[in-house]
């Protein structure tokens, strides 16, 4: 299966930068899910380029639902989301027919597909195909949110500005969900931003890191080997364009310290069980639980720069320089985000669905 | 699927730390690969216990193979490892039957299996269930190798203390494969073993980074999504105990980096394409490009020291404190990495297969 | 995977019989293949009602290529197909709300998601959603046939009408993809359409039997359990609606044979290997021998009669009876045909992938 | 996946005829079931040689658990049972190391496995292969029995004698699995038993239909396109070796009807839904109705025969005839019943495990 992720709850992608549309079919969710488009018209808005710091490239990213819903609700057959492409300017990218973009996906496309892949716009390999990805997710975030289970993630730190961590969960995911721009402490926003219009101006980008929480996951879901929570959310999380690290709870920070600083004491508090600290970030074993699910993800900076690059021409195979022109991100961490809920909410419905049948996440 | 990972080449896992064996089904490898006893030997021993720095749990660790292979050659069909406990001292176990050792999957696994599971020594959770993967990974490597791609991982940091990185890749490689504990630069040997001592000492353990190099792996392999090259490997990367953190190439050191620093352009010479530095790892869009595999993984202290913990009861549910006793590694850093070697050599067989067909392995 | 089907080459379906639109994506065929839009259309013609002995609902049935297919050939990435609606008269369907039509899906679709399916025309379960699976089996078959493998499907008998069986198999294959009624002896065609018309002069409807010959399939092909060549073509059969029963080779006619007269001699002329009889229908051991893969499917009548019928209201559970209105097939086995077509390449192109790789479709 | 089937409840086969040992790993039945192992026991003796009428090969079939139990009952993790080999003359098989039995799979094999297969004893494609299927299937018929579903299978017909079908479906399949030859008519077995003698004496074999009832299964389990029940049970029904043809409720009886004679008339009494007759075999649109789930199979005759035969030299592909030795079935449909009755469970553990979630089988 090559676009398709998902066991009993599974979404598959479709489309290229410059085709007619996008899109992704959302299947195995539970039948009677309320789907509220104004909540996907809002996930999608912060998927999309913004301001100085994005893409000229705007596309209205209007979602047309065309299967699976039924007078407003899931019906519990695929869902299929349409997104149509407009401002597509194809003249931009001739050069890139035939020259690699460093960092991108050309080259390797071409190896992969033989020089059929349509290239415009990074084609199948594009950011854009996103889009899909946050219209069913944000039918999945819904569905968790019958089981009250909240997900949030900010801009752990974008150009070495930090944003501060989690501290009260619940809190910070709602206000976090609120945000456009998704930080914990507002004071680094417009420093944050500073650092990606100066890279903006120097013809270059810049990367960073998301954080997430999950709260609310029950204990008990995820499997010993194989399909650990963590082997499945970071199988998909490493499917986002430019994601090159994932970790858990304290991740790398873990190697470096000793196990009387690494476990989490088991205590229990009016038959609810919990630990005193969350360093192995919700996950034991491979299984949830209980505590906030902890996810930190490395988004490395946009490949699209615009100064004068080495690469080689894909039809000689000689050495070419290359300047690309067209409209591209300085940065795209504060558009990661919602991906990252995104394809977070997707796997953990499936895998409550594998855990406790496909009706649960509609029985609230 | 549970245990079973792994589509065109598979591997199932069974068996419990205190159950009569443990063992492995490696199934779709190519008919016709030599299968040298010896070398999956060697590599048994590279992930047992040896000295003061591991558990004095001694197992023989014989592997007997008892179905797919036919005058020393992999016939095609499933091939099952087995391997048989014999040093079990249950008796140790006892008062772990119903307290949950922080850090440790007990809780978790009390929650998912209603308390059925076997817990004697981990059962199912336990670092022993890897030798299965060592067993089938050995046969992976050496199915690999027939195509000239090789694997090394060495201890990248252990307690604190640095290796050198990968400089020559194929020498390195090599030296790596000709050592018990495995460091670039010798003289950080002596001094990692010092603190997993001190760490012993103190009823305590450490944990650490491993760094992977993968070389010869021809371009072409890996989806744009969901199956990208980094998704399948840290999936599985993400199912040995104790992993919280996999990156690939420069991973997290990306997001504080701008794009000028982060692309690698390419060049061509002899007509041989090449990307003059790799903070890629070697993937791009989710597909190699021909240049070595780079992974780093996150390896946490070893869950069991000998200090007091805090913890619950976990048949009454009540608060209560816990001291291990038994036979634990302070550290497991430097028998995961014939682990990681193993688990990256299977999945490299089975998107090699899935890409050239299930005979390519064997063509050499 | 619910509406996913296919391991390297794989196909999802959406959409519902009174949507706006519905389709399929297909992923995972070998870059490079052309697409000729106008042998789509004429297998999408194939499938539609056509004069008395069918439905009066007629779908221009208009494919749109959204995705996949660049300067008309395959990209190698998901091609996604779109078929509007547009004759559909919902108001037709009133009374069906809640009256669980015999012999149809109502009662359990009911009873599977809650009442929250939509049960307009059948909804999900529509034969009409088998437009997209011969949508995309028409690229499957473009892509076999580039390998010289071919596929022909005939009406066995229809309403107690039998066609002769396949003699000289490419010769049958090629007069059946030139035909839109699909028998070999031509005289039995008006009798078949005869008893079509009588049943439905009756209000009543009828079933018949396909037989699907595969001619130039590899030896070698399928796996000995599980992923029989049998069990996966079996499995994409009994998907189609109405299907039940399959069988290969002689099939059920076996079972009162000895051995003597079941097993098929093995000869070798002019380097060739063939066997003198066909009794196991191109298939032992689950895979695939060289001879011609013989496949014959029972496809029950159309479930809609117009005669009244006893059922119960799903609302009150309440016995009640039924007479169905709208418009419906008195026989939907001349339209089947395409449909099993469809269906067989597409788990060919995904076994044939399997075995030798994803380019190996495209590489003649 | 090759020898892995099923989704949430998966089994795992291995071994060849001839090997040290044979087995199965059975993986996410739900924690808590009691394993009687003289039910398995049992099983196994159905499924085992005896008299006249079967092979002298004698194997005591002994099943060992060696993962997966503990305290006499499931853990949730895998399951795995080992069975050795002792009866093995390996010496009977000389000459079919390079001459292909006609009806078997050993031309198949060895163009798929380039002649590296263990041909002895037809090696992994033996009908042996199915004592672990048996054994797996034991275990899941007790998860099955726990929430009241039964399943029994009759041999309605044997070298042209035919049973009656069933009736009164809970106590026939009561009566069949008390029986070692399951015939519901008493009267038939003896003249079976003569049929197969006679096959016996002429050196040749005999085919038969099996019929199961599967009797408790809730409406609900399967889905509307690809997991279909009858998709999902075909599917494991076509990896028995011999079997050519699998058919539901009336089957091909249905190609012949017209519409008013195959639909089934829903009814409610006393708050229960039901058909009036059960023509559909308890599965619409791909879904139980919560009728009986009738399935029939057509097993060829044994490909074994005693009779001279033409085939070829596999080395060099020359023409040559063939006697076959060896210890052989003359017929093994009442060997193949409990087969059928294992996969079938096995297979709707997995539906209702997805269906209900993991801990269903073990609620009650």
């Amino acid at each position: 299966m090559k676009n398709t992720f998902g066991t009993s709850v599974s979404v598959t992608l479709f489309g290229e930068s410059h085709g007619s549309m996008i899109g992704a079919v959302l299947d195995g969710i539970a039948p009677g899910i309320s789907v509220d488009e104004s909540f996907i018209a809002k996930q999608m808005s912060l998927r999309k380029s913004v301001g100085s710091i994005s893409t000229a490239r705007h596309e209205a990213d209007e979602v047309k639902i065309v299967s699976g819903v039924f007078n407003g609700k899931t019906t519990g057959t695929p869902i299929t989301f349409i997104i149509e492409n407009q401002d597509t300017r194809s003249r931009d990218y001739g050069e890139l027919a035939y020259k690699a973009r460093p960092g991108h996906a050309d080259y390797t496309a071409s190896v992969k597909y033989h020089g059929f892949q349509d290239f415009r716009g990074g084609g199948h390999f594009s950011g854009r195909i996103t889009a899909g990805l946050v219209a069913a997710g944000a039918v999945a975030i819904q569905a968790l949110a019958s089981r009250n289970i909240i997900i949030g993630t900010h801009i752990l730190s974008c150009a070495g500005v930090y944003d501060r961590c989690f501290e009260d969960i619940p809190t910070d995911i709602a206000k976090l969900n609120s945000l456009d721009f998704a930080v914990l402490n507002d004071s680094v926003k417009a420093e944050m931003i500073e650092k990606i219009e100066d890279a903006k101006r120097d013809g270059d980008s810049v990367g960073g890191r998301l954080e997430t929480a999950v709260y609310g996951l029950p204990a008990g879901v995820g499997e010993p080997w194989f399909d650990t929570l963590e082997s499945v959310l970071s199988h998909i999380l490493f499917s986002i364009p430019a994601v090159k690290g994932v970790e858990f709870g304290d991740g790398f920070m873990l190697a470096d310290r000793r196990g009387s600083q690494s476990n989490d004491s088991f205590r229990s508090a009016d038959g609810r069980i919990f630990t005193e600290t969350n360093h192995n970030g919700g996950i034991l074993g491979g299984i949830s639980n209980g505590m906030p699910i902890i996810i930190r993800t490395a988004v490395k900076p946009t490949p699209s720069i615009y100064q004068e690059q080495q690469t080689i021409n894909l039809n000689t195979l000689d050495n070419t320089s290359l300047v690309i022109k067209g409209r591209h991100d300085p940065a795209i961490i504060h558009r990661a985000r919602v991906v990252a809920d995104s394809v977070i909410a997707l796997t953990l419905c499936d895998q409550l669905s594998l855990r406790f049948g496909t009706d649960w996440l509609a029985q609230n």
